[in-house]
């Protein structure tokens, strides 16, 4: 493996036919050439290329055979470690379950740990798939507005606790608000899930994706949080592995590891991630870190550059995300809705965002509209052009 | 591509140490050293050249991006065209839909189109999928006896049908009998669906293993069958991809096809499959079929080698399986339980089998082991020498 070279992010390289190939999920393969995408969270780079070699390296010996239920050994092993390496918390290879993307583990544990009628309080706004993993389950949300900077009203939240609930999602870092919740923030949400004795649904996808000095504050890192906490991890934020669709899942303990294969399925093969897709993580994982290093440089870059454009932009203001390679601007005082907006920019600006819908978002999200800033500085300068010639307040 | 070499089937070339390593599912990598297993069906060779070099190529061009919903388009003409290629029948691209696995598949077919309480009716016995999906759906299943040589009583199996009862689990080839039911069978299945307005799961996973001359007999062969079948097919048994879980579902059309995946979270990401596995499903069906030719013949001759020693054995009886790769004799006459007999092959002979237990099987396999023949001649002799030594009659 070459150390020098190919394990370098590189800023600008990008292969547009490719993208529009290959990339799906309202992205280039599925806009009018001419439209750039600054839509789903699917960044425009190549994975890095250790985990190209690593998948080479594993086809030669030529075998795809069953892989075991909670995932490679290697592959919970290069999981916990990383944990290690990464966040400083001690977590054994034997509580963690690979899982086909985040998404799916999402709704696998809302499954494993939800009955029907229970209520899951969640934030608001907060990605779709809090609710769509509730629904799944046959349970409800009760959904927690935070304020437009990402604040929570701490006696507001606990009456909204009823005794129908049984689980917390929380999204840390904050997708769409690019917040880092504090450590003190997490424990006050970890001592209510105590006093209710309530679940904790951790979704730590962008946790990678951190700019603040302090980095990344899993939920794991507090002290009694691991016995009520579900956590996801992915891939597909971090290193381009969307369509592996990998991801893991780390439980209270094995107990709970045994359990989870069981009610989901993963014991039958009815759920289970690629071992092709388990290679690719754990290449990530071991050799890509210097890689994420750039990446995660080249993303605060294009933040501040954005951040700046987009806040001289009539009506808008924009708070500066410390994660996450989105940002979620207040649109409200241009007298559009987020949808009329979006569907100038796509018009007349060619240039694809997300509108802060409440189905993809929740109502906390209406007045906003989402941009991905996962691509090279000559397409965001290009879509930011383009945005400003074409704005329409 | 090498179209003269490394796409032919070779009847010698495995790898025990890889497979030590990477076969899991009560396989090489969870057994003792020594120990022979003839358990799950997933062979013991390795994927064809021309899907390694797909993959390899695919990731020449550096992009994992999120796929399609519904799969790769791509993938889906592959399916269509082999539909078309193997089966005489036209089924255009829009209906079908990539999945990680039949099993995932059959999963999600429940949940989507049984309610809770519905009732499905299978076959008994039958492989355990069945069972495990209706039960994820919140379903029950009721069970119809096969006579040993896998008949039907026509009479009895309409008296099963009850008003709750919502859908026919079909198995075609079937696991673990070997039988491929007849057009005048699937048929007559077909007429009591249509009658009783009940959908027909037909899950032809193993549909390419099929040694009789009509070969398969797919329910999509039947006039007035699409409108009510829900089919599976995958590429584990045939191709080696087990691990690479991908398979597709074929639906009675586009209308479906976006419910479908409406109501299995497909459309949100939260289920889908890996783009890189569509890659060697894609592989598989355009580029080996030369390769399955070569593995069909090759499985032919170890299935009439394997039941001919078997059928000697004291106390055992032994159908010739039309299709699939394993056997499924019958050894009630040993005295000793499936699962006593099984215990025993494992400590003195040193080879596993599965027990035809009513977990795996349902009741109706009692008194059965199952064998999977897809080895080198070499293994599978090696594995009969022992059990003979052994045996405990």
């Amino acid at each position: 493996m070459s150390e020098f070279s190919q394990n370098e992010f590189s800023p600008t390289e990008i292969n547009k036919q490719v993208l529009r190939q290959r990339a799906y999920n309202q992205r280039w393969a599925e806009l009018p050439e001419g439209t750039i995408p600054l839509t789903a969270a699917d960044p425009d780079f190549p994975i890095p290329e250790p985990i190209r070699e690593s998948l080479v390296e594993y086809l030669r010996a030529g075998y795809l055979s069953y892989g075991p239920p909670a995932g490679l050994p290697e592959f919970r092993e290069a999981a916990a470690i990383r944990f290690r390496h990464r966040d400083g918390i001690e977590l054994s290879a034997d509580r963690i379950v690979a899982i086909d993307s985040a998404a799916s583990g999402m709704v696998a544990l809302a499954r494993a740990y939800l009955d029907a009628d229970d209520e899951m309080l969640i934030f608001d706004p907060v990605d779709f798939l809090f609710s769509h993993a509730a629904e799944k389950a046959g349970a409800k949300t009760t959904r927690f507005a935070l304020t437009a900077t990402g604040e929570i009203d701490w006696n507001k939240f606990e009456s909204l606790i009823s005794p129908r609930t049984r689980m917390i999602g929380v999204c840390q870092p904050h997708n769409p608000l690019g917040r880092v919740f504090t450590e003190p923030e997490l424990r006050r949400i970890l001592e209510l899930a105590q006093k209710y004795d309530l679940w904790i649904l951790a979704d730590e996808i962008w946790s990678d994706i951190v700019f603040s000095l302090d980095g990344h504050i899993s939920m794991l890192s507090l002290e009694g949080a691991a016995e009520r906490t579900l956590l996801l991890q992915g891939t597909s934020k971090s290193f381009g592995l969307a369509g592996a669709r990998i991801g893991f899942v780390a439980l209270p303990n094995a107990q709970h590891v045994t359990e989870f294969l069981e009610k989901s399925g993963a014991a039958y093969t009815s759920l289970g991630a690629s071992t092709l897709s388990q290679v690719a993580a754990i290449a990530a994982w071991k050799h890509c870190s210097r890689w994420l290093d750039g990446f995660v440089a080249h993303l605060r870059s294009q933040r501040d550059f954005a951040c700046n454009r987009i806040s001289k932009l009539a009506g808008v203001s924009v708070s500066v995300p410390e994660a996450t390679f989105v940002l979620f601007p207040d649109i409200s005082n241009t007298g559009l809705s987020a949808e009329e907006l979006s569907e100038h920019l796509r018009q007349y600006a060619k240039v694809a965002v997300v509108p802060g819908s409440a189905r993809w978002f929740g109502p906390g999200a209406n007045g906003h509209i989402r941009l991905s800033l996962a691509t090279t500085r000559d397409i965001l300068t290009d879509a930011l052009d383009r945005i400003e010639s074409n704005w329409p307040v």
